[in-house]
């Protein structure tokens, strides 16, 4: 008895609910937990199921792309510890509480290593038995410092995320294309509020009496892409800029995490730069 | 083509999802939203669904308990307003917030009329040209001033739910069995804590940063029944108790709307004193 | 013996409270409640004091000017119902729970009139016994209708407060100038996020987990101005921006009852384009 | 030039705020910051103030005892890392994070060390070069595995706080008195709802919609002493009880960081069995 992960996304038609669970039901396998969403908007069919039997991953999704319209994506997933890389800049609020909670064994991830422009976070990674890889930005284009870290990453074989934790520089669009929907990135205010630099100081400037942080998928545009998962705080006139900041980082990590265990899960879908979230 | 609410809950077994959508497809109904939950514990399936389509609800609700387990619960609701009658006391600010709803056009609902032990809410109530009946308990047995409730809620004909908008009596058994998970309240604290008289003045007392309001079904236990919504905010302790009941009351009716609008909806199960929520 | 709440901005230097209260313990004021904040970044002092005592307001001023920094600002209000108007457009949310409120005798404040571009909820103003004032605006140029408006506003003689209870038209510079920091907006988005028109579309359209509303002084920058009182509910991706724009209905109302009483508490300090609230 | 944070609680009488910044000026002092509260039910004054000049700390308590009423507390502190002592039992997500923010020099406290009643959490403390005290309690009384505990504290010398980051064992009526207000608790529940043994399960039995968490200072009556901290977060019917636990740890952890961070500023007033805090 093997425990799947389903995830199933089509254009909406009548009868998708019961063509699904029928051919559940045909391999004997029982549905633990469904979640379905139809987008009326764009008359789309999201589900995902957890299942428990025996069946061949391949052969019951070959199975249901038989059953379901043209175009149809279909996840078959066996629930194992994903591969993620973290990367990070200077701050070490988002990183270590990834750390501790991989430490805790809170996520179904291993953690294949830590890339970062500077050297200053190595002792508390290294703390942790994780490899620490230090690629300095300066004197490099671009392309050129993404091309290093684009072949520490390749050293590691296939990974599931990468973790942009506090990670402060621009990524470029072929990196960015390379790990479609696997870039997770924490940006620190509740966008599309402060998009860009130092949003904390946006936040003071404009005289916001709540901030917060959003952690969504990288795409090309710089702050726009799918929002995973979002949360504020309560901030009043007391606050400077740099209060902002230091409160702000709570609600960073936390939605962070929240937003890495929602991947880990395999509980998100992405559609029209939008997440949908079982 | 009509639209259903269908709510089921029944043991859990498997096939349950394949049963009940291969139902709904051979009576050509078409699925818009689906929601299901396995409370794993009590092995007890609950489904919620609104569909599409044009057949008979009793011939529907027939079908449904051929084919589910022995002692399903099935529903078959057709949307309609619901009917519901308001009971309040001496403060305004809930019997207002769903009196000014209602004239929004904002619940699914007629409210047939409001029973009082004051008259004091009266000139309210009727602005709004809904019937006030006005019970004082004056001088009454706990059973004599409820037999008066009681005979103008028969007058009323058939209605779905009673909502005690800071009605600040206690009900009999007999009463609450009558109505059984049918009556509303909301209580101004964070259920379970502060049940009972003034939750202010001992939220006050105990120092707490938080308060909050809960509406629930109203049971035989004072202030234990099935909780429906919550909510919170905060406070400090500049707040006297009388400060925190006005802060409360805004709390009081957004948790008490919050909760008629899901019973409105027919998205509530109640089960081993809880409620799921659709 | 009166209260007094006294109001004073000026620049920060050293031994204000000193002398503030030496003032007050000279005059034989008793401090019932005393706030005092200091942006260091500007270099500007602000308190609010609540006393108790006999003394004659001009006399309290002029003392106060006296020992104050150049240019300080004094503002001695002895606490009365403040006269405020409402503007509305269609929707009755906002102003009906103003108007409920003012019912209740929650507000320190008489309503001396509703003006509206419709004429759409006339019956729910006079319902409450307050005068309603109908200015269409079609046909008409932007600085002849506010003409009318004016006309309306100048007849009331003195007034606190405009409130804009989801008035959804935009006003003339001349217009803003004229009641600089005395009307009350309440903008249906977490600003700076979605300024502009149909605000739940926008936040729709970005996927974000979160919306929000904003209350804020009308400035002529739209939707820039100081901002009072903001607060969020949690959206997902079930959300169709109708279902947000109905959700949203309870966050607007609530923020600006709470930038409302602020205002009627005499708590609101002004300063480049921010509030300091106490 | 100093800073001096200043606690002042003693009755409140008229001119208290005058007489003490009269002293303040008189002796040069520049007032930074100054919060104030008085408590009318029970006469009482509090102030907290942080001024900056010269003057012998001595020298001011005596002056400022000199002029407040007598019986009045008065705390010259000149800001200094405090010293603390954790306490914990087997998980480690408020312990971790209290370990990863002191990594990060986000508290002003050195950790003199960590004590606990298991060996599990050894590893992860010896990361961060932290001294470990493994004190098992099994086959003692509780007062001779306090006895050792005591030994260990003694041997630490003057610690400001000791924080308990889900210490599981109730502590003797001696250990608190000797510390008394100077032992945080962070107890997973909202209190004063679900006092006691695994909070989580009285929380799903009794169907909540919201759970939490609350920081307290420890008195001799099982989580009832003076709460400092408290937030919640939102659950529904798909949790179970362990899924609570496991979603509470990071309201957990942020509130008993959010408490210790109120300590390490002296921002807390303890009375009545409750805290005002600046």
């Amino acid at each position: 008895m093997k425990t799947y992960r389903i995830l199933i996304d089509c254009h909406d038609e009548k009868g998708l609910v019961y063509k699904i669970s029928k051919l559940f039901f045909e391999h004997n396998l029982n549905i633990e937990k469904n979640d379905e969403f139809v987008d009326k908007e764009n008359n789309k069919f999201f589900m995902r199921s957890v299942v428990t039997g025996k069946i061949d991953k391949e052969a019951l999704t070959k199975s249901l792309q038989e059953i379901l319209p043209q175009g149809a994506n279909v996840r078959v997933i066996i629930p194992r510890k994903k591969r993620i890389v973290l990367m990070a800049t200077k701050e070490s609020h988002a990183l270590g509480d990834i750390l501790m909670r991989h430490y805790d064994g809170e996520l179904a991830a291993d953690i294949v290593g830590v890339i970062s422009n500077y050297d200053l976070l190595r002792p508390l990674v290294e703390k942790f038995g994780i490899a620490y890889y230090h690629v300095p930005h300066e004197g490099l284009e671009r392309s050129e410092h993404e091309a290093k870290i684009l072949e520490i990453l390749e050293s590691f074989g296939d990974i599931d995320y990468i973790v942009l934790a506090k990670y402060m520089r621009i990524l470029t669009p072929g990196f960015v294309e390379r790990y479609e929907n696997r870039i997770i990135n924490i940006h620190h205010s509740f966008l599309p509020a402060f998009i860009g630099a130092n949003p904390y100081k946006q936040a003071y400037d404009r005289g916001v009496k709540i901030i917060g942080a959003t952690a969504h998928f990288v795409n090309n545009n710089l702050d726009e892409g799918p929002i995973i998962a979002q949360d504020v705080i309560r901030v009043d006139h007391t606050y400077s800029w740099q209060k902002m900041r230091k409160a702000g980082r709570d609600v960073e990590k936390i939605v962070l995490a929240r937003a890495l265990q929602l991947a880990l899960e395999d509980r998100i879908f992405v559609y029209a730069n939008k997440t949908v979230l079982f």
